[in-house]
């Protein structure tokens, strides 16, 4: 049963609550994490042994995941999943391909030749949570895209069980997908490895994928020491739909951005207060039938909404306004409709492109900005493993005729040495 | 002059001490920062006012820049200085204009429909830091990407000085480059202001530029709430020549990049050693003309190093490992070892390319990743003015033949709401 809003006080009230959703920014926490990355930096992977024994209760000999490990994986996994996991594969690079940009060069008449030079970055870390949240699905998504932009040293991190043994489909989607090295490491002592390097694990030089508060505080507190995703908050589904919509289908999709967890918000915005209803009816259906039923409920509780508008154009505007990581458009004719999304992570469009095609099988990246971010963040992308280098040729003339504009910006900034570096090539000795 | 390395040991700790530079982490500007930020939210356009007179000493009616002040810069500024900002207008708009990007679908014969669709961010905040780093340069560098992208308004702010007035330099350029407001404020208060917005300042998507301690202080706390440039640290030039370089040019470059500040670090590696000690002789020389000597001097003396290595190849891997903001390859035929360069924010190629040269006029934006983070940052570029959605549109058929596998996948990962909004589709009620 998800609440309905109407009139504009309401909702306004409402889309203000669900975007100051968010965990306890706690100094506690903070202190927790500056003490173990500085504890990695000093020792190494001595103190990556024992926060590993601390926090994940396993004493733990060898770091690395080695072949025969992975070897007794892949006899353990079906068939049936791993030959959707190839499926997924192949359809992930399909989408990621388009992605791979080239560099370029413009060489002008008079000599001059510049350019853009794109380069993947040399390494990469790839955080994969442990427990529940261990999804094979991100391995895929997190690792291909570094793998298409060239990135030669893909090292994955996750936490061990408290046998010492890291989950099966995790190790055989790591394979398929490309990871050069497994390492048994969570928590910020992982971030702190991957940002510092220890005897074992390299330094990279980005550092992606989901975890926890302390993960996402180290990569926080890392950051610009390497690079990192993004800033990850809770997530979230819009639906935007007519009359016409399926409310079967509209319940369906609603929870199943509700079961991630308690902070996710599930949002439907439509013209149709009776549709609205409908969906109310099918979630008590559906929903008897779930595992994770509680945390729907919670969920749905806390942070979903059916917000009822006048116009689809105002639906529209209310989704730009709350920025979804996840927007179904769910109308008649929805690519119609695609110049007026100004701000959302991934959109699926029509009745038959649900969120969870998304998420496992469609091609497009499910890492997104969550959290209203999509303002200004994107999807995890190729895009994410390269750095650019720009470069610039010049010829003795060409530098000659721009020389007097360069010395009088430079006198303007009070910065005479770099007129004199123009000086000294322009005029005699 | 500056110090000449030779042997391998010494060499490494010269590198070691130049990637250790960075101003103190301060625990009491942080907390400063985090005040002035709290106070912002809470008391909006009242409290920048009262930070303005604490920090700059003056006392504003109106925080917004008006026309008339406008008009007045531009009777102030001389025309000289307002053709060449025109140039170099021309040259920046040249070269990035290629870095525009286009949207992109791809139509499958099967009816799916994916894309990945760029949009502009929509507002965007501009630091320009006040006093003697009022750089006009800088305006253009960080507001023409901007406005290429396509972002509707772009909102400068800069701290006044006593007398309440902006530099005229600055107005020119940011009028020129085509800035929508401008306001005076700076310090923390700016940022807060651009990332929560007050009733007079407008809260952005993304804020970029250089600034003071607390400037950057307060951009990595406001991040995740905007997005931020970059995190930038104290600036630095590497040169890798042969021996038929021009001692006279490369002595005027390294005190180019050496008059910023002292924290600025001008590295020479070559393969001889009678050009390392020629060049020392053209600083001794050259310095006694520039106004910014004794900066130069104490740059020099703290991060300076002309290192002599035994092979060209031996220099440009010293110069991948440095990761310099600026690298000029004073070399002969040096386009041929740009494939070997992996690590360089911009590149300056040949006898005639200095790195003034790009700072000013040549295209290429001159706000780049220091301190060594060129192996994961990127240049300043249009790409950075630009978020992604991606999409997706199946078809009921298209969606039938992938759903057993995401049924397999969503199972596996114990998300069965998510296995669930398929069922929905694929079977009868």
């Amino acid at each position: 049963m998800i609440k309905i809003y109407e009139d504009n006080d309401s909702i306004g009230l409402f889309l203000q609550l669900m975007q100051r959703r968010s965990e306890e920014d706690s100094k506690d926490a903070l202190e927790a994490v500056e003490g173990i990355i500085g504890a990695v930096r000093k020792e190494g992977d001595a103190s990556i042994k024992a926060f590993t024994e601390k926090f994940d209760g396993v004493t733990l000999e060898q770091l690395k995941v080695n072949e025969v490990e992975i070897e007794d994986a892949f006899s353990k996994v079906s068939s049936n999943i791993k030959n959707a996991l190839e499926k997924a594969i192949t359809n992930i690079e399909y989408f990621h391909k388009k992605q791979i940009r080239q560099s370029w060069v413009s060489t002008e008449e008079n000599g001059v030749i510049m350019g853009q030079k794109i380069s993947a970055l040399e390494k990469v870390g790839v955080y994969v949570p442990g427990g529940s949240a261990a999804y094979p699905s991100s391995v895929l998504m997190n690792v291909i895209p570094a793998k298409l932009a060239g990135v030669k040293k893909i090292v994955m991190v996750t936490p061990p069980k408290k046998d010492g043994s890291i989950d099966s489909n995790i190790l055989v989607a790591a394979k398929l997908a490309g990871v050069s090295e497994i390492y048994k490491v969570g928590g910020a002592q992982a971030i702190a490895a991957l940002a510092y390097g220890t005897d074992t694990i390299p330094k990279v030089d980005k550092i992606v994928g989901p975890g926890n508060i302390y993960v996402a505080l180290a990569k926080r507190v890392c950051y610009g020491k390497v690079d990192i995703d993004m800033i990850a908050g809770p997530s979230e589904i819009t639906i935007v739909c007519d009359e016409k919509a399926n409310p079967r289908f509209l319940a369906a999709d609603l929870m199943s951005q509700a079961e991630h967890d308690k902070l996710a918000s599930s949002v439907l915005i439509t013209t149709s207060k009776t549709l609205a209803e409908e969906v109310n009816k099918q979630i008590n259906i559906q929903i008897q039938n779930l595992n994770r039923k509680e945390i729907i409920e919670a969920s749905l509780k806390n942070y979903g909404g059916i917000l009822v508008v006048k116009s689809l154009e105002e639906a529209i505007d209310m989704a730009n306004t709350i920025a979804p990581e996840h927007l179904e458009l769910m109308i008649e004719n929805p690519i119609a409709y695609l110049g007026k999304v100004k701000n959302a992570g991934s959109i699926f469009l029509g009745q038959y492109s649900p969120e969870p095609l998304g998420d496992y099988m469609a091609g497009p990246n499910h890492v997104l900005p969550t959290n209203g971010t999509a303002r200004f963040f994107s999807p995890l992308s190729v895009d994410d493993f390269i750095k650019k280098s720009s470069y610039i040729y010049y010829t003795e003339d060409a530098l000659r005729e721009l020389s007097e504009d360069i010395m009088i910006l430079a006198k303007a900034e009070g910065l005479d040495a770099h007129g004199n570096s123009i000086k000294v090539r322009v005029e005699n000795e």
